[in-house]
């Protein structure tokens, strides 16, 4: 007889049953737990790769990419590396507990705001199956239970994976149901997921735009939404000429397919001679396609005529949208009509203008003579993130441990009444 | 020929399109647009009060019962309150503007997190046309524009109040756009606001069950949940007698009808002979009907025969549903099961019972020995509120002007790239 697979709720009710429990732990044993789920991973690692080449066997035969294979696999030191992840994790300080701000009221009544596990928190995610690991470290760090729901394509690695974080959770005495991977395979899961409202504190998709988009429309519980970066460079009339050009080649060559990297350049048109020709060759050098209005096109002819589309467009490739602007004015509408308010670079040597320019542009990070690409925990000394929030709600811009707690007051009296 | 009604949609682009333009003032001009449309609502106090009457009159004639038409009201002293409650939001600091923290990175970078408007507040509300201003008062004073869907009970009154705010954004020079009242009188405005992705920030509900569950199954934009509190009190077998009598009878009696209120009385069974039968003999004699289970009956024969409907119910009346329990751990398994994560509180003077309590209650305020009446924006000295978030994301307990922002960072460099 075959066991009966429980349902996405049933999962649900089974994480939110034991995550008070660890919100009750003590950092100590928190960070026993993610050390007994490194030692397992490494102790384990044949049985993650023989499920990870079952994956790897299945794409192949259906034709997928050579980049999205690669983004699936879990061979060379991958799997040392989600170990290594789990153990940086451990070295980071606690979120917990922390006392945000206290008073007494007149009355004699003490509140305290601390910091508090959210409680169950859903991931929804693509592809690479070393999220799976990031996002329990994450989660179990800051006290909260968890409820994954990986691609297909990683179906067999992120099953492996989670069923040995329940061994090392349990090792440890910890339930397993503490984090749970959803089992129903098909897609109605995730509608499924987004509908739980009173199980699901928040989910957090990441992924595609398509993803994202399916997520929102969908989701009756709390969304962080993440990711979507139409990123700009703009560079003023005083830039320094080296370091604009550094700042664009590093924003659009240094990964291209990420979030952070920067899809459209804005120029004053007082550089479009003296510099903006020199700095799309270096471009084109590093094979970037230059797609640019009619005033480019004058000093650069070799760039494809760029349409509405190209303003629109966050490319995630090695495409860049080129624009030539008469001032900080249409540059910032420029930015405010097509940006997705993840982050927004000027390159100048003019104080009022940097100044307003982060004063002005409404996005997640605002930079005065740096490159987009530092949108990013690691970057920003977070030591680990679970995404990029482009919404304005509980988190904008890179999410650490302390975007994973909420809070709640203590309020200790000795009998006040209203 | 009539003019055409914007759609809500064109309404929310008005608004977000000059929303921009208030974040950037200043504080002072911020207060002086409160302080204009304070004295704009006294001149007017006549127009006010013939439009209310006008509303006044067809929920009359429509059998409206009588507290809805005092919550309905404008009459007596209500409009200087409204002129009053702008004038008290003038006194609050600005939340504008806060560095929130800020370091340097080993590279030099300089980041920094500061606090933003949010920028366009949709607000969904009930009946009381004071909301509107309030509303108005803690979005201008913070810096967000605003979209008000009141209910169709207050229309007339919401619509002059509205008029009167708009002449006084523009009687100090800002744009009326940046407060809006959505003119299309039918339900469906409702769930087109609900879908502005992109455009709303976030829409807050305020009102009952019904429109919050309403708001959270239909929203694609964010939402903050507000308000719903089955709340308890739990009378631990070392409580002071009185004390606990002093704080059962304000939670439950001095405004029944608010979220804060208690709905059911845990009693620890050493209690239930020599302090719960004279408890519930105050509590009926100040008009409360009690609903208690076996054991409660035991003891006091007056109660009516409780049922698990009670234990869930939110009355918002004077009816209280008693329990008695034998533990601490029944007590907290009883409010994890049937709280709703709002407000609870334990009288005891035992000091591990206290720390339990406040440590595993997940609730958005704890109380030891004190009423959970507190749970109020100006209780907590926040000044006033936009509501109480019973939700974990961004904002949770009473929501006073910080609430109503978001962060952005700011990065300043001098050429760093990664």
């Amino acid at each position: 007889m075959a066991a009966t697979i429980p349902t996405v709720r049933q999962q649900a009710e089974n994480a939110k049953r034991v995550a008070g429990e660890l919100a009750r732990q003590d950092s100590a044993t928190r960070d026993r737990a993610l050390l007994a789920i490194a030692r397992m991973l490494i102790d384990e690692a044949d049985l993650l790769r023989e499920a990870n080449l079952r994956d790897l066997a299945r794409a192949q035969a259906t034709g997928t990419p050579l980049p999205l294979l690669d983004r699936l696999s879990l061979a060379g030191d991958r799997v040392s590396e989600m170990a290594k992840g789990l153990r940086d994790i451990v070295d980071l300080p606690d979120p917990l507990g922390e006392v945000l701000r206290g008073w007494t009221r007149p009355n004699g009544l003490r509140i305290e705001q601390i910091r508090v596990p959210l409680g169950l928190v859903g991931f929804i995610y693509e592809s690479r199956p070393n999220v799976t690991i990031e996002a329990t470290g994450l989660c179990l760090k800051s006290g909260n239970a968890l409820l994954l729901r990986g691609s297909s394509a990683a179906w067999e690695s992120n099953l492996a994976l989670v069923a040995l974080v329940q061994r090392g959770l349990e090792s440890v005495g910890l339930s397993p149901d503490l984090v749970q991977g959803v089992l129903t395979p098909e897609r109605y899961a995730v509608d499924e997921m987004l509908g739980l409202t009173g199980l699901l504190d928040v989910v957090i998709p990441r992924g595609g735009a398509g993803l994202i988009q399916r997520v929102i429309q969908l989701a009756k519980v709390p969304v962080i939404e993440t990711g979507v970066g139409n990123c700009h460079v703009y560079v003023d009339a005083s830039a320094d000429a080296a370091m604009a050009t550094d700042i664009i080649v590093n924003s659009k060559c240094q990964r291209p397919g990420v979030c952070n990297a920067t899809e459209s350049l804005l120029v004053h048109s007082g550089r479009a001679e003296d510099w903006l020709p020199a700095a799309l060759g270096r471009l084109g050098e590093a094979g970037i396609e230059i797609r640019g209005d009619e005033r480019v096109r004058q000093v650069f002819p070799e760039a494809v005529a760029a349409t509405e589309a190209d303003w629109e467009t966050e490319y995630l490739d090695r495409i860049l949208a080129v624009r030539v602007v008469d001032s900080l004015d249409d540059a910032l509408a420029h930015i405010s009509r097509y940006g997705t308010r993840h982050s927004e670079a000027i390159v100048t040597s003019d104080y009022a203008s940097a100044e307003r320019f982060l004063a002005e542009v409404d996005a997640a990070a605002v930079y005065v003579n740096a490159s987009t690409r530092f949108t990013d925990g690691g970057e920003f000394g977070f030591g680990a993130e679970v995404g990029i929030s482009t919404q304005k709600l509980h988190a904008r811009g890179p999410m650490g441990l302390k975007e994973l707690t909420t809070t709640k007051y203590l309020v200790r009296g000795n009998g006040q009444v209203r």
